[in-house]
Parts: structure tokens; sequence; C-alpha cells
């Protein structure tokens, strides 16, 4: 009997500019960038594995318990991770009898959105895969949901949005989707995983500390946020890299910053020729982004290699949500 | 004949919060180090000579001119510019039948105020050699007037004024001297000159391009020197350090940073184990401080030179000018 199967994918993204200061209802800018996570869902009678690739993780199984709990195969935290996303979706869908299968080319624990890209991809295809018809606004607020309750009650809208529709969503409050053209960037990982919960909580412990002083500092964010828009519309790129250096500097003030974050800044905008670089989510640790010159996306690669980060070129805009059912 | 020689020292400087932001009338904190200029004059019938020594410069001599100009005896540019203040000095006065020995162990053009105390020292040992009695208020006023001139209308006050009065001095507007405890501190120069003409140049241009974004900038740094007083009068070195890698991250967000600043900042904060470093005085090159657990100035001097720094201790609010007569 030859085997069906359903798969999805969906893309991880990049906080542009704003992150930190949008939690005190100042706009963020993110995009959806062509990093993907791709869920391939095939009957299992009996049976309901997950299995995971890439990541750099090793490819490790796992079987879902009666009452939902994930009983690992033998695998890494971060796999364990990963894996609880999946059964997340499955638990909220009353799945049986499959095995999903994840592979990610997007780095885990580093701000990228791996795990709302997963969720939506796995949501997608098992739903499809149940003969389920979701929307991608369906997915969208589902995949948050689980998200959140995976994350304990932590979890971004933007993430889950940028996953579900592509593009680009500006976060004001909620999220929205802003008419962009596509960018080609860099993005540079260190090696130090990032923990938003922790840093989220220590900006807003200095903001309590010192409200006079990180006040102006939102506020000078929110105003890069608003000239940076027009910026990408009209490809003023000179002025998008200066716009993200000051970003870059604010975010320094406020303690997001780290030495091998600061390292691959350094050498993207030095001998990458970047017109602008700056971290990417919420700091202290986890990745950068660079603005190459146009063309100049390998000089940049290059840079970053030699400073001991993982670099990859991306484009921003890329697109969402893809679902391919009823494949042999 | 036993011959008669005057000696006068003066203190370099650092700037420790509020650098740039100055330039639009918040306020800034400067202060005195432990590093000097010493300027010793002694009768030389029938002659004028300039000789420096150490500040990395080769021993060399100058003769000043019958118009007061610097006839160098073969020597470097930086030699050249320290005696050209020496050159005001004189001329200002009037001197003849002198030698004028200049030996600093503040580097140059780094942003540390070597040539206010350059001039501040040669001003009180020349005019004591004299015979003329200046009060260190004249002599803080000549020198600022003498350094503008040299630099063709470039100058602080504060530079002045810390090199005469010594202590902690308040710019806003004008200087006004600050009653404070010294604090250990460590500097850390760079390889790469610095240019305060150039920098500040830069900043107010950016200020004009972006208002709405470096007005509240400069609001923060204004907040965080304003907070930064009370840390010093009462020892408080956690809040003092977190203040000065805020200002740093400002610093950076209007572009005085540099990759050689950020590695030793960041070697300081991290192996160093400092509570706090940030660049002192317009950087785009020149130096930094940093702020050490109490008795641990050597942790960051060494973290310092394993990333290709020159450290220096000091203690801030250093002595002010120091006049000796009548030495055989």
């Amino acid at each position: 009997m030859p085997c069906v199967k359903t798969r999805a994918s969906a893309p991880g993204k990049i906080i542009l500019f704003g992150e930190h200061a949008v939690v005190s209802g100042t706009p963020a800018i993110g995009s959806a960038v062509g990093l993907r996570a791709r869920v391939t869902v095939e009957d299992l009678p009996g049976r309901l594995e997950i299995a995971l690739r890439d990541m750099g993780l090793t490819v490790t199984g796992f079987s879902v318990g009666p009452n939902g709990e994930v009983i690992s195969l033998g695998s890494s935290e971060e796999a364990a991770r990963a894996a609880r996303y999946v059964a997340g979706v499955v638990r909220e869908l009353d799945a049986r009898d499959i095995r999903v299968i994840v592979e990610s080319e997007i780095p885990v624990a580093s701000g990228l959105g791996s795990s709302a890209a997963i969720v939506v991809a796995a949501l997608a295809a098992v739903s499809s895969h149940m003969g389920l018809d979701l929307s991608v606004n369906q997915v969208a607020a589902q995949a948050h949901g689980i998200e959140k309750m995976v994350q304990q009650g932590l979890g971004s809208p933007m993430d889950t949005a940028l996953s579900a529709f592509g593009g680009y969503q500006m976060v004001c409050g909620g999220a929205s989707p802003l008419e962009l053209p596509a960018i080609e960037m860099v993005v540079g990982c260190t090696s130090r995983p990032h923990d938003t919960r922790s840093e989220v909580a220590r900006v807003q412990e200095l903001r309590s500390a010192y409200p006079e002083v990180i006040g102006p500092i939102f506020q000078a964010v929110g105003e890069i946020t608003r000239r940076a828009i027009p910026c990408i519309r009209d490809g003023s790129l000179m002025e998008l890299g200066t716009l993200m250096n000051m970003n870059q500097g604010l975010l320094e003030s406020i303690g997001a910053g780290t030495r091998e974050l600061s390292e691959l800044i350094y050498a993207a905008r030095g001998a990458g020729g970047a017109l602008g670089a700056k971290l990417t989510g919420a700091g202290g640790g986890g990745c950068m982004i660079a603005l190459p010159e146009p063309g100049r996306q390998r000089d940049v690669l290059i840079a970053l290699a030699q400073s001991r980060g993982s670099g990859f070129p991306v484009k921003t805009g890329a697109e969402g949500l893809i679902v391919e059912t009823g494949i042999r």
C-alpha cells in the first residue's frame, strides 16, 4: 500500500526594528525569512511518533503517551523541547495513527522563531492530513495558543503571524501586515542560546529602576521604527543601515548586547562592508542581522565566519505557510 | 652657577558621563585623573628651547624663532603638535632665555586632555619662572585661550579647568566644580587616535537628520548623568557601573563606538570583572574607562592587555596644578 503523506512548511522570522521597546507599546517590525521548518505527516496505524531532523539535532524519535505526554526515545534537551511543540499540536487536534517528521533549517533558541514555525507547519500538516480544513487565520490563531501553552504563557503573536502569513508584520499592541518589498540580508548566530523570557524580565526591571532613562530610549526606538518603514519601501538601504546601527546602540544601552554579538556586528560592518547591523530578538545571546551592500551578501558571510559566527543568507518578506497534500 | 628651575605639573582628565549630548546643553561630568604632564623650566641665556620627553615620543628639541614660530630640530608630527602648545604659552608670556622641558604620562590624541595639561603646566611653570604671580583661575582662563588658539577655535573649558583645579567638574554651558570622592578606575586606550572635531561634527549632522531620534537619546544621557552624581557621592559602585553601561550603549547609538573600543569594553566587563565600562571623550577611537570591583584594578588591566589595549590604573578627582619654584 503506497503511503499517503501531507507536508507543510513555514518560515522563521527576524525582528528588524523595535524589540524590547515593543513591550512598552512602541511599534516593532518583523519579517519572515527564507529559513523554513518542514513537517511531513504519514500514516502509522496504531502508533503516534514524532521524529526530528536537522536543527543541529540528531535524528530522534518520540512517542506520545495516552495522556499526551512526550515519551523520549533517547534525545537531547533541545530535541525534547521541539518535540513538546509538536506534542502540543497532536493533543490539540486529538491526532493518532501518524508519524510527524520535523525538519528545520532554523537554528533553535536563537530568536528566529523556530518554535513558531514548527507549530504552524505541524498544525497545518497534521490538520490537513486529518482532513480538517483550517484557514491560515485559524492556523495562526491556534498556533499562537499552542506556543503560549507550551511556553507557559509566553509567546509573541508576531512569530506565529509571520510563520503563517509570511511577509512583514508591524506589532503595536496586535500584529498587522505591512506591504513592503523583499531585501537581501544576512543572519549571523552566536553559539550562545538566548532566553527571551529572562531578557524581557531584565529589561522591564531596568525600566522600573530608571524610568526617566529607559522612557526616552524606548521613544527613540519607536521613532527609528517609524523612520525605517519608508526606507524599506523605497529601497533606501544606506539610511536603513544607519537606522539599524542606531537601534543596535539603544539595545546595547538596555543591556541586550553581548561580546559575541558585538563581534559579529562589527565584523559585518567592518570587513563585511555591511551598511548596518544589529542584534535581532531579545539579545543576551542568539543572533544578529546585517544589511549587505547590494550583491555583497557573501562578503558579510565571510566576515561572520571569520568571527566564529554561523551565517545564513536570507531574504526578508519570505512566503508564509505552504501546504502540500496527498503526496505519495 | 647652580641652575634654578621651576617645575609644574597638571593632570589629564576623563569624561565620566555625558559626552556629545553636552554639546546640546545636557550636563556632563569630567574628572581629573592621576596621569600628569610635568613641565620644567630652566635658564638658558640667549636661547629659547622646547624639549619633549615621554608621551610615546622620542626626546626632541625645538627652537622658537623670533616671530614665535616653532623651529623643529627633527621630530614627529605628534611631537611638533605638542611643541605648538608650549610655543603658544611662550608667545603669550613673551618668554625668552629659557629651556622648557615637557614630560607627560598622558597618551596624546586620546581624549585624555593631554594638550590642556601641557598648556596648564607650561603656563604655570614659565610664568612662575618669570616671577609672574598668576592665580589658578588666571592659569585656567589663559590656558583655555591658548588651547583654543592653537586648535583654531576648538577647546573644551572642561579640559583646562580639570587640569588647573583637579577634582570633578560638571559642564552644562560653563564648567563648575563638583565635590565628590575619588574612585579607583582603569583607563584603556586603543591604538587608534581620535579626532574630537570630526566626531562632534558627525554627531551634530546625525542630530540634524534625525532630531526625533537623537533628541530623546540626549535626554536619556542627561538623566544618566544626573543619576550618577549621588552614586559617586555615596560610593554606589554597582549602580554607577550600570549607568556607565547604559551611557556606552547610547554612545554606540550615535556612532561613537568602534570595534576596538567595544573589544576593550567587553574585555573589562567580562574577564576583567568590571562593574561598568564605556568609551570616554568623543569616541571614534581613543580610550575607554572601566570601573573595577574594589581592589580589582589589576584584573581589568590584564583583560585589557589581553585585548591589545594599553591600560592605566587611575584615581578620579586627582589633584590639579602643582607648582614648585626655586628648585636647584
